[in-house]
């Protein structure tokens, strides 16, 4: 870490530590978001981290937005969540939007006054995005919008949706991108999940029921909405790579300490080296996928994006975090699997960031097809 | 399976299809244990599997005793071990206890009007059992207990505890066992804990303060306590793996209904074979698990019981159920996350079969020690 | 095991340990396959043990036959494929063959006089058996075979090869089955394979060119070939999962001699914990190999021949040998990589049990087609 | 990788696949090593690639080190190996030696000359190096050393032997390191290890019978020699991890290659997706291992070694190369089991780098060590 990585990593503990942490056995219970923490994560930059200055952003380069989002993980993967999706939506705006567009609603997500949601995933489409089914009808001044979005992250809490809806013909090419805001009429909210964890993030349906959704609110033109959608996912990828890594490495650090401390035996089970060759693995798997997660995000900032090393850093990271939770639980036993530390609600997070932006067997899918094509084919 | 076995099976699934199954999104969410299900399964004979037939109990080999639990817990992993503490308790009466103790205490455990529990752990001594605290002070006509239990089963709902005590010096030899019954003066308890999934079952401390128990509650003679609470772990341990090859089965089961239904580019998603090969290697798992759990549960009903087959069977069919649940989560995906369906239950009740009984790094401590021995050392 | 069981394999463990395992560091070196060895097992009966009395064989059920391919593979994974292959050739005979010709081919294959191969796979043609390329001509008399057979076991050391050969159009019902005597005017032995283990049991290819072959020979009727392949599948595959148990068992016991002997810093390296957990893995991977493999037997038994499950048992049991034989190299240490101690033999053994029979991806693809069935599709 | 890293790769490139790879199945077969390729590879510049340019060598950063072992590996592992033990003795005379000694000992070193060869083990005492038994008794102006050294690589054809011998009481304080010349009366070679693999690389027995040692030869001062031998210790598991690397990343690209062009079931087998996973998942494994190694070698050049990394690069990077090898033999399927291919050759040629410079196993109790130590334990 350079001095400016060491500088946001150590402001976001401070502030995870004193105002996230104490809070989080009890909202994971209640599924309790709270606007005022965003707020002030957006008060300290961090809710527009790589969005241009112009806009209120931090343009940080993604390796520092990495360290960040693996920080809040470590207290919380549903805030690092809900971050980096609305992140997810300030890049596409940026990249996609007009001038107006961009003046009109950058501003309030970069400083954490609003929250962005990105709406693909249909109940039937979920890894497969070009079957989707939402409808975006041409009339005069704007589209009408009808269907549904499903599983969508900060449904329900968001105020600026990246909406992926059906203008033309089937497949890919008919989709288009809107910029949907809460509260338009005909637009409402459809039921939230209950999941095993993640609980303080909402996960929830959206409803469109003859929307009208006006002309200037379309990014880009027509039939372009999957090149929108595909933009942001090596980017996306990276930040569940990165808050992955937070989850697992936050995981590692209660499994060293609660095993330096407890006595079995007559001695601290730390040193049972049964106990102790668990925890080296763990370690290993710990850095080996923040290199990862660092390699690709690294990769973004010299301009190379690189898709397999996103899908890379995503699916191992998540996997390492679905492990290193699973084993941490264990080390503690029983009081592990109890609310009383942390890890258990660790374990439940890390399970669907093995699920989203691409399930990791998609992954494997993008992984496999780079080398194909690394290999000429 | 045998004729019998079978037709006890089906009994099982029918009953459990029909009252246990719809009750368990709910139940599991509310943390509600329903006495009269196990009255229920008491009338059918379940409750009292493999306790003579002298005192109500069924008489059953452990082999159907192991193929019962595992369809109970397809259902309810929790009411598979209550139904199986109680059952370790019933062992322990009828092995270690004089003929007035078993026509009190048995016939209703066997029967299922109560349950039974067991109570060991401490807070100090997870396990390493011999270093517990409680004591019971020896005073005319019986024993004074003071001290502790945690993390105990059924803690609340038990009608019936066997509780381990110390009575004289240190170690294992001052260890004795006492039948304390609910409602018993300077009996209550504790603090419930709040765990990560089972939790329709209690894991509840026990508290003793001034407790007076009658000499005639005790189990054989002072000292003999270790010798009592050693004396049902292969059972023990025969029934958490045959729980975990339910719960691994059921998600198993679920994961394979679902890709053949769930449709994504066109086909359904069983047909793609990255899928395909995690199933079959699940599938192979849930076989196998299964397998050691049943040559133990034989090696006990052969009178040869073999702590070695116990303990893999315990480890490998826990550790199975962890896999085979995190596994059918991801085949579902998104959905596989939420409460809609079960696997996510299944998935968090999985945990705690690795750590219960003896937590699977105590299982490969039995496991060598056994190899050792086996090489003549 | 039962007593008949015990006594073949304790029959077979003195046969071993006195005429096999001296001359296996040396014979796997020099690539050397000793005839006298099979005739030997043959006196004994080992050569056909599930053949029919009638024939010469011992009729015994697969468990029995099982039990004793592991043990001659603690010592010899080579002569152990040697005779299930042979085997495999017999039960092919017996079932398919017409009375002439088992009287004419069976006695020395189940007396150990003459070695048995089976010719299907094709150097285009591995796992897509219905696409070989080998044709026989229907002529006055017989057939003229052509082409060339790629990767037989026991090619060039066998006299009677079963020999697939497409009579017809395209696809599996083009292929029929021959019996093909060594020394057949234009049937040659080709290239032999130079392999990383395995060495005593030659593989090697078989060349027709213009062979002709009589009409007495063809197995069944034309067209019949694949149903003929198939047939003994279930068997060859059980076979190799016995095989490979033997091959696991064996390193896994070598494992823990010598880490009970071994002192460093002051202990048996039996003793440190990590090497201990390592082992209980192990012997509990072994333990679970062994009785999928038995079930599958079983089931053959039974005659409920289970494609599944024999499909389990060889992969699994062959994955479990390339694990195990690592580790147990490991385990050892520097002397384990050398040829002073038989696990790195053994290693080198376990990796071909992974690809014969079908690799274990194609079991993959059988378990997946038996589960699809099992759900009604 | 930068431009000096890309030259020094793509120069070896040609040269390992001009000069070594065409040699590599028959000189594996028969167990030679071939000095004229060694001085070839000495004149440009590699075999001293780490040491100052003072005397000869290069210089170069221990990442630019790592990529070059890293490629010299992918045809060879052997020779990457030579060359990184004769590395490490360079570095240790260059740190430890005195203007003499680096004078007289590393020019022939760094130009290729010469082979340096390292010998700490013995037969009692592999992993716990303080246990050694070789003596060195003080006499008028020097040493007598008495007594053999066990599995030490490029015995036989190194000229410049670093020896580690007793000249104190027990313990680590009582050892000292020796220079030793090929050649002194009194030092000869015992066994050549016969090995499963590394056939290339002699790794053989080294006797002292009263060896005289001049004074001048000692490295520092007496008692020192333990010092001496962890000094190399990072770098030179930095160096095993990049061979390690190497050889997974050389058999990652024969099972794409094959996989892109074997046909089977009317396609590429690539196209599997079973297939297709597994090298997805071989892939990650690769570029994950490197990264880990990097970072290792990385903290060298800042001047950071860090023990804990470079453990980690070891044992993850090896156990990679064993799994990667493994899977790309089973890619390969038969024709991967036969030396028509390398990948069976550096299947063998992994298992060694699991055991050398100190067992996995030992990595992951130095990896437990520093992880206590972070913990202010």
């Amino acid at each position: 870490m350079n001095d400016m990585q060491k500088e946001i990593v150590e402001g976001l503990k401070r502030f995870r530590l004193e105002k996230i942490e104490p809070l989080m056995e009890h909202d994971d219970f209640e599924g309790k978001f709270r606007m005022e923490i965003f707020n002030e994560l957006g008060e300290l930059g961090f809710t527009g981290m790589t969005a241009s200055e112009e806009y209120g952003g931090l343009d940080l380069p993604c390796q520092d937005y990495s360290y960040a989002l693996e920080e809040i993980a470590k207290s919380s993967v549903a805030y690092a969540v809900t971050i980096s999706v609305s992140s997810m939506v300030q890049t596409i705006i940026n990249t996609f939007g007009n001038k107006e567009q961009k003046e009109k609603y950058l501003p309030p997500l970069t400083s954490g006054q609003a929250i962005g949601a990105f709406a693909l995933s249909e109940s039937g489409a979920g890894s497969d995005a070009a079957s989707l089914k939402t409808t975006a009808k041409k009339v005069e001044g704007g589209y009408i919008l009808n269907g549904s979005k499903l599983w969508i992250t900060s449904g329900g809490i968001a105020k600026t949706y990246v909406v992926m809806a059906r203008t033309g013909g089937e497949g890919a090419k008919g989709v288009s991108a809107f910029i949907v805001e809460d509260g338009t009429e005909g637009f409402t909210y459809g039921k939230k999940e209950k999941k095993m964890g993640w609980n303080i993030s909402p996960t929830r349906e959206l409803l469109f029921e003859n929307c009208f959704i006006p002309e200037e609110n379309l990014l880009q033109k027509e039939g372009e909405g999957f090149k929108v959608a595909m933009s942001g996912l090596d980017k996306g990828r990276v930040a569940i790579g990165s808050i992955s890594v937070g989850c697992a490495g936050r995981a590692l650090d209660e499994a060293i300490k609660y095993s330096l401390e407890r006595q079995q035996f007559k001695q601290a089970i730390f040193d049972f080296q049964g106990l102790q060759f668990m925890m080296a693995d763990m370690a290993c798997d710990v850095e080996a996928a923040r290199l990862l997660v660092q390699a690709a995000a690294k990769s973004i900032d010299d301009g190379k994006s690189n898709q397999k090393l996103a899908s890379m850093a995503k699916m191992r990271a998540s996997d390492t975090a679905m492990k290193v939770t699973t084993d941490a639980v264990q080390i503690l036993g029983g009081v592990g699997y109890t609310k009383e530390y942390p890890v258990e609600r660790f374990m439940r997070d890390a399970k669907v960031l093995q699920i989203v932006e691409g399930t990791n067997q998609i992954q494997k899918v993008v992984i496999s097809r780079q080398l194909k094509k690394e290999y000429g084919q």
